[in-house]
């Protein structure tokens, strides 16, 4: 059993199925075919009106490029410390923003609160020195595993427009957070303030589908250069395309998330009821975070089951972690089966 | 009949076939799979040699990557005023480099001479004021459809290691080259002094395959955390290794390349025999460049036949286009097909 | 006797008193103090409308800086092939633009020709791979020692306006095109199109003083910024600022740029005089482009004079350069003296 | 009385004198004069080795431009959370970099401890998402006024080798710190550990006076083309160097230092006097810290006298500041007067 991450597992088929249906014949490349003008139409559909979407083969990718058209080289990106664009990128955020620095604030479970970055944003000096804040970006599922509620996003929405920033949401689990809040992509987004969103299938499904979509048109005028010269532009894109149709047909997207999100409550729900193994928050996604006994550690180990050890920097106040335990991450995916 | 470009068609059979069976079950993300392990030991052997791969999504990523490498942000790279790097990337190596400068000197068919750049090189002013040339960049085949000889391939390298240049080799149809001259990819490359290769697969069969091969061990170094945060290490990067292996089988490669070259032969002569039509320079690989009357051009159209006209910057001094021609493009692919 | 550059000498007698006067006592730090905020006022009362000036302090500094708030990353910037800012600073502009990039034309005396840029730009494809246009820039003086007469400028200006691009003009020798003008600084800048300027006055008599003015608005937004991040705002700023009043009290900028001109106009005739002596164009400002004998360069250089040789480039069709003769450059400052 | 900062005040008598000496005649420019060639000699007295010298004009462009040469675009920084580099500089140094990341690391009074530093190093993941650490910045004298003693240099050098660290001070205040310790400039520096030295001398005396000194010689490679790019070579550089020489004659920098510290410690003890005044940590420059009641910080300002309130961030643990007090910075400098 390998609970490493969501992206162990390949491409679902239906998945591969469109990529096959796509694959014949000739087409123009570049993105300029019709499956996907097609797709593109499907994600106004999805999002309840026109956005703008651009295709990236990778997550990373995504964030560093949603957010290079939200801030310029001398501004700055609020994110939680824990956030995937300020710990996992290898620095891909700073690379495309051309200098541009994200400052990490500290939240439970990995999510910020309005309040918090309310206040950090009224302590900054009004100075030359200090570099402005331009953007807000959180993870949606949270780095913890955790769902931002509607009304925590429409608060954060409220302070970007408040101080004029734009608001990023990281969706390498989108679905994953739309499914466990039961709303619609357009309720989770641009209705609560967000202005760019990395739209994730990799994980839930894909092959290699990612794509930056744009709410806000500023921030989509230049994308395409932008996307060009970071070599995201590909070449055969139709294959890139094919994937989302494959992806959004007969709501596949939603059953997968829908199963990663049932395994991961069952998954919890077993946890719980092991001696000495509590939750360090509660499972809201496809990722549990429990805290369990070395013991239990080694033997799980033992018996060849994958997962990642995790920080304890964003656990609640209350909860400390006991030098006999340790805090572990599990990952659940479309493909996980249940005993 | 597409001749617009050899990446119009999808994936071949066998890469498909590949990235199937690569598919099943769980595997570690990130390329630190069994089959991206294996695939590594495969180009050791097809380049008869130790040599560190990063595999990228794009042949832009992979020549902005590779230059990036070889090239500080305070240095020039010498390249063909027509180079893709130079002309068809909005910039991405500038944008890897971090401001490097790049400079495009003239040649028949988009094709450098040594003397040339030596000559160049030695113009250049010693004095800070210039940015100092750190590297020397080609294409074989050449945005002419040439293919550089092992000899001329020899003085360039040559040049290089004079003058303290890094030899970069943009090989987007490295294999329609290699076969061309019927030599070994070791022959073709480091035994000519390359340091570093892109490597192109897609134009060739593959679905997005394409990878910095690096024969300097010291341009290699940093390339992982580069590749990282330009949002080029894929996550199930299993299922780019597995078009690579695809890819090499059963001489895959070299036989799609053969028959792209076969087709363009065939295409050529056929060209040749209609009045008014001459070759701006022969055909060494899988395009044609072909000098024909607006007439003609005309026709073609009209009869759907799809292809880019061509500028005439590196015509021969003798060759001159008169008002009612026309220089165009047609390539030929894998996929192509004989009347 | 010294013709290599007009930045070999000092500053002059009033900049020096200037910054002696300004350095007594305490004042406000990073150019928040008295004189710096009455020289920005005397810069309005210059350009006859409100400006926004950034000092720093070399001329490279003041062209990166501009032509970084014109030109994003993914930009071209339109200049002639031998403009300094292509030429001779290290790819600061890069550097600045993040990895924008600089097209350079030709023309005679390095100046541009309207057509000559409509031409390049309508010739430019509309599409990703090409970096679109954001800005021209030029040099008035050019670096042949050209002066862009009104009409150029406003033609240039249209061209600019029509296609949606920034007009820079690198002013290193502002003041010695003006008095060759007769004009005023807000008829050869904003009145012609030009949005934002280099102003020089390091060359004419200045210890450390260069500017950046700013005509359009959206162009001054983020610059204060960009100059602090690239270490350009003084800490003791006043002594910049005042080097400025001592500049312009009593038309000594003025004074300084018309004696430099009368000189070169003296050294040109005289060199006129001398057999197998031409002028490779006619000297409008304070530098002398004869072509000379090489008999001549080599008494020259016995004698000790010093000067540069130059580059053919820009010459105009029907000049040529014999074996014997050679391209020199002669320049002439504020502390030229005729014998 | 204005203890706002060490740079309110203009440039000291000696320096000044300097810089009119050295205005007369014409000399080369760009720093190939007599002048720079001579007070490079003197750096290597002064440092008792060979050192390479780039003189800048700015402190910030001294810290970018060296960590620019310590680090490459995908590496990280560390330093303190309070340093100049990260907190007052607009990103100066990420712009250097290239998208370099700093690394802030708490420890009071703004000073890092070595054994912090050690444990953060070890803390970092080994995985190429992880930005690899390249260089320790730190602030001699420190942000909180305190100095580095020799044992606590050696053992942050130390720190530096044995993780392969390049160790990088930030001396803007470096004379007040080398006479506060008593010790040479080989001692503070090369000496201990450190590599590449911002050798300020604005603040104590000079008029734009700073230079980045190399005493790794790598790092120096190619440090004149990263200064050119970034605008730091000034066109008239004897007049730079020019003030380094009035700074060193007849120990005029020592004295200047000497003094400045000895008014702060005057200031020091006086303030210890009054009731309910208490110091953050000992002055052992020429930056005081006391934190003061705030109905006595409400008197000195309405008595005209200017300083900065100071954050309680890297306050001891010990130390608490109640609501009716306020933690503030005053600065002495090389022409304060006592009473």
């Amino acid at each position: 059993m390998n609970f490493a991450s969501d992206n162990i597992v390949g491409a679902s088929a239906p998945v591969l199925q469109a990529i096959m249906q796509a694959n014949a014949g000739t087409m123009a490349a570049y993105g300029n075919d019709e499956i996907s003008k097609r797709i593109r139409v499907r994600f106004n559909e999805i999002f309840e009106r026109e956005v703008s979407v651009f295709f990236v083969t990778t997550g990373t990718a995504a964030n560093a490029l949603a957010l290079s058209s939200a801030v310029p080289p001398y501004g700055l990106c609020v994110c939680h410390r824990e956030a995937h664009v300020i710990d996992d990128e290898c620095g891909a955020p700073e690379f495309f923003m051309h200098g541009a620095k994200l400052a990490g604030l500290p939240g439970v479970g990995a999510k910020l609160k309005a309040e918090d970055v309310e206040v950090y944003l009224k302590s900054l000096p009004k100075a030359v020195k200090q570099m402005p804040p331009k953007a807000l970006s959180i993870s949606q599922v949270s780095e913890g595993g955790l769902v931002y509620g509607l009304d925590e996003l429409a608060a954060l929405g409220a302070v970007c427009r408040e101080h004029g920033l734009s608001f990023h949401m990281d969706g390498a689990r989108f679905v994953n957070a739309l499914v466990s809040l039961g709303c619609t992509p357009a309720e989770m987004t641009w209705k609560r303030g967000v202005d760019i969103l990395s739209f994730g299938a990799t994980k839930n499904g894909g092959l290699m589908a990612e794509a930056v979509v744009v709410f806000k048109p500023a921030l989509a005028e230049a994308l395409d250069y932008r996307s060009k010269r970071a070599g995201q532009i590909i070449s055969k894109g139709r294959l890139v395309a094919a994937q989302f149709e494959g992806y959004f047909a007969d709501d596949h997207w939603l059953d997968n998330a829908r199963h990663a999100n049932r395994m991961a409550a069952l998954l919890s729900e077993g946890l719980r009821q092991l001696p000495g193994v509590r939750l360090a928050w509660p499972t809201e996604a496809n990722e549990v975070f429990p805290i369990i006994p070395k013991t239990l550690d080694q033997a799980l180990k033992a018996a060849g089951i994958l997962y990642h050890p995790w920080t304890d920097l964003s656990l609640p106040e209350t909860e400390r972690i006991a030098d006999h335990e340790v805090l572990i991450r599990l990952v659940t995916s479309w493909a996980s089966r249940a005993r």
